[in-house]
């Protein structure tokens, strides 16, 4: 898809997406409203601030993730499912850096943001279901997929997430 | 022990500990003296600043657990042994809370905490071999570890530490 050819509020989304990705916590509404090639009052149109920017980019990723699970679903190595899904789950967290947990916390009232999470940890839930591990607490082990992607960030070697990742999820390969 | 039979090093130490535990990263060097019933004079005279203070409290606490780990090697159930001493540095890591964390990356140069983080990572690298998992690099173990408490923490609900603990450390109940 060709950046031009999106609408307006799409651009901006994508130009976000680059910008946080490139730039953490240091990416502005002005540089983001350049990079999309829109003037600023037609991104103050869209997304009033940056919060409203960062919970529209969250709830466009979730949309994403459970889309991913939902077709991982009928995967033949359900085990496989599982670990696949949390390592997109993982680099999601990762993407957004540090700037969403502080940002969104204060967003944590946004019904948006509410429907994005029990998405997710529906989707989680029916993936572990069906690997056999419905005994595990969706919500931990989403909070600790987060924490490993947490720690990756502050180490700042991206090699070390799958690493951690096998170990934190080395439970999808025992038998339920 | 009574904390006023203790040498006044021992007594700084004690009182640091309980100041940190209460206060965080809020705990100020001239409420340590105060709790400690010494003067400014002589708590500076041990610890010449917060981070001298924190590099002893985290040596003292290291030479506990590497203590700990070692009795720990000689137990008939290796597994919940290496489960057991986990614990034991998950607690380290949330007493410490993430004030070490900033602190402490600073005195990374540290020799007194580079012979710490040595030590207690053979530990866990002796505990591992025994329970059957040297196939575990130690290093990923307590950085996984370390980033559970740190979940924990930010979640401010103490009670799922277990949890997560358990989900993490799910390799040690597999047959090696």
């Amino acid at each position: 898809v060709r950046i031009d050819a999106l609408d307006n509020r799409a651009r901006i989304l994508a130009a976000a997406r680059s910008a946080f990705a490139a730039d953490g916590s240091r990416a502005s509404l002005n540089k983001i409203a350049q990079r999309a090639g829109v003037g600023p009052g037609t991104l103050y149109r869209h997304f009033p601030s940056l919060q409203a920017l960062l919970v529209a980019l969250v709830a466009d990723n979730v949309t994403a993730l459970c889309a991913e699970g939902q077709s991982l679903l009928t995967s033949g190595d359900p085990a496989g499912a599982l670990r696949e899904w949390l390592w997109s789950f993982a680099r999601h967290a990762t993407a957004m850096h540090g700037l969403v947990a502080a940002e969104l916390a204060a967003a944590s009232a946004d019904s948006a943001l509410a429907d994005a999470h029990s998405a997710i940890r529906a989707t989680a839930e029916s993936l572990l279901t069906r690997a056999g591990h419905s005994d595990v607490d969706a919500g931990d082990l989403l909070t600790l997929v987060n924490a490993v992607a947490w720690a990756c960030e502050q180490s700042a070697d991206p090699g070390r997430l799958d690493q951690l990742l096998a170990l934190a999820t080395a439970f999808t390969s025992t038998s339920p």
